[in-house]
């Protein structure tokens, strides 16, 4: 597979390294509508309203490193085409997107209130992304500790 | 306050508003940094290696958004200088950095293992960012719908 030369100029750190995959704002953009149910380019296209190249640009990088798979599919009388699913490696994007949401809804809404919620889909109450223990128990930003894990130093390697 | 003007570019949506504050790459390295405890403009640019005309200019839309406060600081025999504290809304990034951690550490760190571990300060036990309900129950992203909020289709406000 094609290596994103921006991999490695994450250098040790996961967060640099997951910004050097999908650090490009329509790169997320883009999972987000994946994780909303589009699968073809114009549906992503008309969602986005961005340029072919960028999109199709942004849609080989995300197959490249496993956030998106390429399936074809054809309808009757067209030639064959291709869709973009959402891999499990993608749906693991969804806490990154969610993350994002939650601070746009709290720091920029302003009194209109938000303009998305995330909720339950059975019962409908509100949901929230938060940092949690082993017990499942929620912690504030300051209980929370960063340390150097096994793979301090060693380069990153693409998730497939 | 300058108002960032790619904050009207995000639109409805508040993934894509919060990406026009802190989807660019450094500003989020930076947020990272000063999580870590960075004030300094020197200590910024010794953990980033980032030019000084980007730090300044990264640093300068954060204070402008809310998320760094600039306070004056002299040391004897030295002239006055600036250094940038997170603020509230600032810290409330935690997430959204966690979440990128999360990701990079669970697809990008190969067979070395994660360059760094998220945990309790406390007990030291694992911590990850989740999807959380009411009742402080984790959920899948499968389990989690997004739906139009009061402030759908109202424009973005800067954080203060």
């Amino acid at each position: 597979m094609r290596r994103p030369t921006s991999l490695e100029a994450g250098g040790a750190c996961s967060i640099a390294r997951t910004l050097g995959v999908v650090g490009e704002r329509w790169s997320l953009l883009v999972v987000r509508e994946a994780v909303k149910g589009s699968t073809r380019f114009s549906e992503f296209q008309d969602a986005l309203k961005v340029s072919t190249d960028i999109l199709s640009d942004r849609l080989e990088s995300l197959v490249a490193v496993g956030i998106l798979e390429r399936r074809e599919y054809r309808e009757p009388g067209s030639r064959s085409r291709h869709a973009y699913h959402l891999t499990p490696i993608g749906r693991d994007l969804v806490p990154v997107l969610g993350a994002l949401l939650q601070w746009g809804n709290d720091h920029l809404a302003g009194e209109a209130g938000p303009p998305s919620l995330m909720r339950r889909r059975d019962t409908g109450t509100p949901v929230r992304v938060a940092l949690v223990d082993d017990d499942g128990q929620t912690l504030e930003p300051d209980e929370v500790e960063v340390i150097r894990g096994p793979g301090a130093g060693v380069p990153a390697t693409p998730p497939r």
